[in-house]
């Protein structure tokens, strides 16, 4: 038996992962690798912290961690696979199985036969149809050399107004890494939202306002209409349907399209999200040829519906499967939970599974918590706020998702979140987990604890809520109610609630004041972060008050003028 | 109907989680807690943090996360419960249902009735069977007081040579405190591995070896006689079996006993941990006097074994569980997985579930893995390593414990595989699972999952392993082999094994250089972390070697000379 040719075409993460593992499998196949780009292997995530300088060398996001670059040769040398760089496929022929490639260098056109094929094309940055995306100092961040320009650019002009297009995760990242080389970043976005594709919109509205506090200047629902510059071809404006934003240097970050031209002109299936359709073997519509990362779609564990969602871990977790398949093997990859996590601005955020919004608009019923708190006990130096927001079932009590922000380390919950999803968790036991405790690490009922046990209150009837939003629409109605404030008073004089309906009764003085509390009205507890006035609601509760709610999150979470 | 009466006896931790709990459910019902100490309801794990000056106020571990001193008036006014400190316990008339208590400052006796009683006595340091422990300079670090005490102390002398008698968790975390204060720390133990309830001793071993890097001097095996002291009773030496050890300061911390005499008296089963034995409710074989917290044995949710593994996290768990049932409640604890973490020495150290010796002791047929790498991106400045193992059962594949160490962040995994162990997670699920990746958070394929694949590769067949114990003992014994050393030459002059049976092949060298390496011996592949020792195991089998292993965890792993 002659040896098993295996083409992978793409060179940058699942298909040099594909590749490894095939060739761990298979001591004898011939691998090829075909890259239409110069550089391979790189760490596209890592292309925002070369931006900011915190990774130092652009080798850097070549090298493995003992110190060798992952290029032609050390995938030639180490892995036993041989890659073609600046190397186009232009065409499969799926009956004769073979790829036609051009060597974008020399011109040279040939074909490379296959027994199995791989398609790890990728996924491009869309470009908005606007004018002014050719002027000088307007970029995207998509592959290592978009990341090259920025710095060229900014090492020879001092910062100044950069305009981010796009407030999703790549926009972000990129906003912290401008923030820190001191230039001042504003961000336009067409949703109402930031993250629109990452967190519900309540926790995208607290988020906003905390990025706000650090310098971050959003445009929400602003609609570009073009870049416009000056008499030298510099950018000097984005133009929005509301008005220009000054900018000279403008990152366009508007999300990626998977490349499927390749695989549709093959004939072979695309999905309902525009993606390569895939089986659970990483099987495309023809049975050898096999396709990954971020030119597929993949299936929501939670909804079991087709999503498409490029992420870096489904890349890689998707290699291993291929690797096992093209030689032989018989792997099954079951989907993703969507999980995303990014830091921006002092801030971590994730989310993991179903949003709130995306868990009803699929017809769940949901219960969901939003917790406050500290990600270590108050007294460590180290600790910082994680505001945590858990979506629940309702009746079935099963986790659905999570989504965390803060300055404290909300990444960690999301990772247990996650797991418990995949696991089928309830939130019974997600606040059962025996979790690690130590004062630098975490609290003793740690956040995702919280969360559920907030979960559990209500569902048992102890504890009725209301969200910062629910409560700012019901202040703006006008609406008859006490909006009692427990803090202290120090708290309450720094910074509180301007409203004729705030009362201030401290909780150590609710029990004795307690009838300076109006009995005939709707009552909404607030404090900081929402442990007090839980506690206040189950004493006003206690004492026979009806129309008692809390403010889950507490002032903390309040993401409007105060 | 009047009030309920329930009488909550210890006021740390457990008791008044019980006690607040209980008031949110039963606004009418007459809580006391009733506290032979003048402190309540502090951070005991905080303690070493208030030694080491991390935190710097002493009322600090006492006071709410918003600035309330956690004092008697504190629990009256916001949690309605009353507090008597000063108050001992002295009998539990279990017909009359009543507690006989004196108040420790004016010597009054009386009784207290409850309808429901509950124990949360905790646990007492245990005070070794040895001369010398009155001495000055003597310590044990079980309560602020004894925090306090040691700070004064240091406060008046400077630092010195320390002893810490112990090389449990709290042995560790005072020697972390003591080091920071610029003291020389020595650790005696009677056991032959440090952290001998927590790690295995392969894992310990390492740590040992990391940690006497940090400057702590380990004295494994040795059995304390006495404490010798000067003229002026100050403590000089802690003299062990194999000789005197010099000490200007000792801290005793050789593990703590569950306080049980008041449950023993008043009839109450003792489990055989030799804890108060509950059932699922918290319940003692009384059903009308609960108990929880330092004072219980709970179960191993893994091996179904009754265990005592006093946690302040599972002493918050079940008071909430307390809280309900006192309350007419019917809430079930389902037990613990002995899951622990610590901060030293600038080590992160963790373990949950079953270890592998404990595992194999009860029976399991086991799979580990070791892996070792990094937390995040390497090239991103905040990466730390990480070394873990992996626990899990062969054939069924299920994940029975994990352990790990490092630099990096350890406990964020050991929170993962709790979760996963939980839920009753195989290896393939934990491999599975879509974690959270950014480089300031991760790596594409985390620690958890690529400890996983080691177990999958093992299982597999792809990977036959060796761990540097047994590498040790394979040298010491003298059997022929080939030590293949694949690192780079740069990695391999600065640091390696000196044994004549190492031979250095480059990775990237290995394929053209096979030949060069003999086919009738056996080899051990030996790299830096374990990843390219594989990567040659399988260039070495795909070649027709039969006889090759690789060591788990490379020499980063390697705790002994080099």
């Amino acid at each position: 038996m002659s040896a098993k040719k295996i083409v992978i075409i793409g060179g940058v993460a699942a298909g040099p992962k594909a590749a490894a593992r095939a060739r761990r499998l298979d001591p004898d196949a011939e691998i090829t690798i075909i890259e239409r780009g110069r550089l391979i292997s790189y760490a596209g995530c890592g292309m925002p912290y070369y931006l900011s300088g915190e990774v130092h060398k652009f080798d850097s996001l070549f090298e493995t961690t003992y110190g060798v670059i992952r290029n032609e040769e050390y995938f030639w040398r180490e892995k036993g696979c041989r890659v073609l760089t600046r190397t186009e496929a232009q065409k499969i022929d799926r009956d004769k199985k073979e790829v036609h490639v051009e060597n974008l260098e020399s011109g040279e056109k040939y074909v490379i036969p296959y027994d199995k094929l791989v398609l790890a094309t990728g996924a491009e940055p869309f470009a908005p149809p606007i004018e002014g995306l050719n002027l000088k100092g307007v970029y995207k961040l998509n592959h290592p050399d978009d990341a090259q320009k920025i710095k060229e650019r900014l090492d020879a002009e001092e910062g100044g107004e950069a305009v981010i297009i796009g407030a999703g995760l790549i926009g972000l990242e990129t906003a912290d890494a401008l923030m820190k080389l001191h230039m001042f970043c504003s961000v336009v976005e067409l949703q109402n939202q930031i993250l629109p594709g990452m967190l519900d919109e309540d926790m995208a509205e607290i988020l906003a306002k905390k990025l706000t506090d650090q310098g971050i200047e959003f445009y929400l629902g602003h609609k570009v209409l073009k870049l416009e510059g000056d008499e030298d071809g510099n950018v000097t404006a984005v133009v929005t349907d509301k008005g220009p934003i000054d900018a000279e240097l403008v990152v366009v970050a508007v999300g990626v399209r998977p490349n499927v031209k390749l695989a549709r002109e093959a004939g072979l299936a695309i999905g309902e999200t525009g993606a390569i359709a895939v089986n659970e073997y990483l099987q495309t519509s023809d049975p050898d040829i096999y396709a990954l990362g971020d030119c597929v779609e993949t299936t929501h564990l939670v909804s079991g519906k087709k999503v498409y969602i490029p992420m870096a871990t489904t890349a890689n977790r998707q290699g291993r499967v291929v690797g096992d398949n093209v030689t032989g093997g018989n792997t099954v990859f079951r989907g993703v939970l969507g999980t995303s996590v990014l830091h921006t601005a002092g801030f971590n955020i994730g989310r993991t599974g179903l949003g709130e919004k995306q868990a009803r608009d699929l017809g769940y019923k949901v219960v969901t918590a939003l917790y406050h708190g500290f990600d270590r006990t108050h007294y460590h130096p180290d600790h910082g706020m994680v505001l945590m927001k858990l979506i629940t079932e309702e009746g079935t009590g099963r986790v659905l998702g999570a989504q965390a922000l803060g300055q404290g380390d909300t990444v960690k919950r999301i990772d247990v979140v996650a797991t418990a999803i995949t696991l089928g968790a309830t939130v019974n036991q997600l606040a059962e987990v025996d979790l690690g405790y130590a004062p630098p690490f975490s609290t003793p009922i740690d956040v995702t604890a919280h969360a559920a046990n907030i979960v559990r209150n209500k569902v048992a009837g102890l504890a009725e809520t209301i969200t910062p939003r629910e409560l700012k629409e019901k202040m703006d109605r006008g609406d008859d109610m006490v909006i009692l404030d427990v803090r202290t008073e120090p708290q309450f004089n720094m910074r509180r609630l301007k409203d004729d309906r705030v009362q201030l009764v401290v909780l150590g003085d609710l029990r004795e004041r307690i009838n300076d509390v109006p009995r005939d009205k709707e009552i909404v507890v607030i404090c900081a972060m929402g442990t007090r006035s839980y506690e206040a609601l189950r004493i006003l509760k206690g004492a026979g008050f009806k129309n008692v709610k809390y403010m889950e999150g507490g002032l903390q979470a309040w993401p409007y003028e105060l």
